[in-house]
């Protein structure tokens, strides 16, 4: 086991007042070790970060043709959205054209980060359903599955047939047996690998052809950064800077995956104490040190180099990538 | 320097998902250390754990005595609020007593915390105040201390009599001479010093004799835990499970503070990753090692082994002291 490594500090000008430590793995497309920072063994949990591998079964079973899904769709079955009207009007089409309604997720309500979906709610004093939850597009893309295979509604149970399927092709894309899984944040079981095996499933995903179900999902994401976050967002912002060529997904606890087309490489990362800034921070060097995103990119900079604003909106210091990632 | 020692760890059951480090001093009213986890050398800053510090000058320069104030006043100046009414409606009435309006502030303004009073907000179309902002407390008494001086109105600059004046309070405490400050959240300078000079500080607050500005603070505090920070907040909750007998303050990017007048002893920690939910519950661990929280108390078990709940409201896990803390 290799001791974590500093991948994002947080000054307080002039003081560096926190820091965060995590472990990262670059995989090429014959699920080799490219590259490595702390413990490449380091069993994880990826969270949102594995919502195109819980697609696969949505495409290989030919649910998503026989419903004619589209790329919208598929990125949506990729996404944790803001809850903005662009990802619910979407999902509640989609729900509508299945023939079923909010109370057939199972992901449970949530508070939109979009403020503007979020005060529309506050205004009408409503509360939020489960259409607002940022994974309510997995959950139509688990939904749309269900229906397609003709079971039960419980499609969160770890022994339903949509899980069972989605255990199938996580361990087939990380090439690893999963120990076990941990329920997520939306009910879905989450399967454990090794950092590695998320990373080589990651260039599973950036090495697949056209056509096959990866590809159609990776390109489904680079296609709709708005659709997979949101405005405001990093997965969303750095997918534009790089000019759909590259899919990035954030997961909770700061978890990140990228994939990589042009390299035909996976990129997972997660940072030890879950600080969601410090993750975004890490994927930017990686994704600069790779190449595949410019250093003095706009964007870039809001997350290599993250000015921290205060309430007067005085910058106060900045998050900055460590030493090791840059 | 002393690595930092796993101080909360997060599961999703049953696995380990991430892990929280950090250092923390526990010093007795000769400034000694009594217990120290990682460095206690450590620079830092304490930000809002340093309010009761700053609020020294206010009771020390006569202000709040020539301006009546009482402990829901003093109480105040040391939270670190959720902007709700008990909070907001207290701030307006001393800035109307002291002849000011929001518009003196140079806190900025924040949207409140509290549900309640933020909901209101968005319904009203209105933007939050300064008063909103969770140091209106602090601020309130700053403009206080400033309308004593006959000072000038930019009350957050260094070089001020205000914060020239918290600076000497800051140094006479802590013991140290402090080696500069960073700008905070609300816009006025936080001093720098070591782990041990604020648990130093902090044990000097807890022996303080009985009418002495330190007394008069660490007793508002305890008498009105819910003006220190508000409802569902640590700060508030931990203060209650100890009935009044221990004042504890949080700070931002994790940092905690306790001050225990039955031992006369003081602790300072800091999570080196800035997680809050780790700073609550290492500062509850060592509560209960010193022998002031009990370990079964309701509130107790919110911060030691706090459940994590999903969007289903189904427990998926817990945030649990580590090894070292129990």
């Amino acid at each position: 086991m290799t001791n974590p490594v500093a991948m994002a500090e947080v000054w307080r000008d002039p003081f560096l007042e926190s820091v965060h430590h995590g472990h990262a793995v670059v995989c090429d497309d014959t699920g080799q070790i490219v590259q490595t920072w702390g413990d490449p063994h380091k069993m994880i949990l990826p969270r949102s970060s594995a919502k195109m591998i819980q697609a696969l079964p949505l495409i290989e079973s030919g649910a998503a043709d026989a419903y004619g899904l589209g790329t919208e769709h598929l990125a949506l079955a990729c996404a944790s959205h803001n809850g903005a009207a662009i990802h619910t009007d979407r999902v509640t089409k989609w729900l509508d054209y299945l023939g079923l309604n909010d109370s057939d997720f199972r992901c449970g309500p949530q508070e939109p980060d979009d403020r503007d979906a979020r005060n529309a709610l506050i205004r009408a004093h409503e509360s939020p359903c489960q259409m607002h939850n940022n994974c309510s597009g997995k959950h139509s893309g688990f939904l749309t599955l269900n229906k397609h295979l003709g079971t039960g509604p419980d499609y969160v149970d770890p022994d339903h047939a949509v899980q069972r399927a989605c255990l199938e092709a996580f361990e087939r894309v990380t090439g690893e047996s999963s120990p076990g899984f941990g329920i997520d944040g939306c009910s879905a079981p989450n399967f454990a690998t090794s950092l590695h095996g998320m990373a080589r499933a990651m260039s599973h995903f950036a090495a697949a052809p056209t056509g096959s179900a990866e590809e159609r999902l990776r390109s489904a994401m680079m296609l709709h950064p708005d659709l997979v976050a949101g405005e405001g967002r990093a997965c969303t912002n750095l997918m534009r800077a790089m000019g759909g060529k590259v899919a990035i997904k954030t997961g909770a606890e700061a978890f990140f995956i990228a994939i990589i087309p042009e390299l035909k490489m996976g990129v997972a990362l997660k940072i030890d104490d879950g600080g969601t800034r410090a993750a975004e921070c890490a994927i930017a060097a990686i994704l600069v040190k790779l190449g595949v995103l410019e250093p003095d990119h706009p964007e870039t900079l809001k997350y290599l180099n993250a000015p921290i604003r205060n309430r007067r909106d005085l910058v106060t210091g900045a998050v900055r990538a460590a030493p090791a990632l840059v």
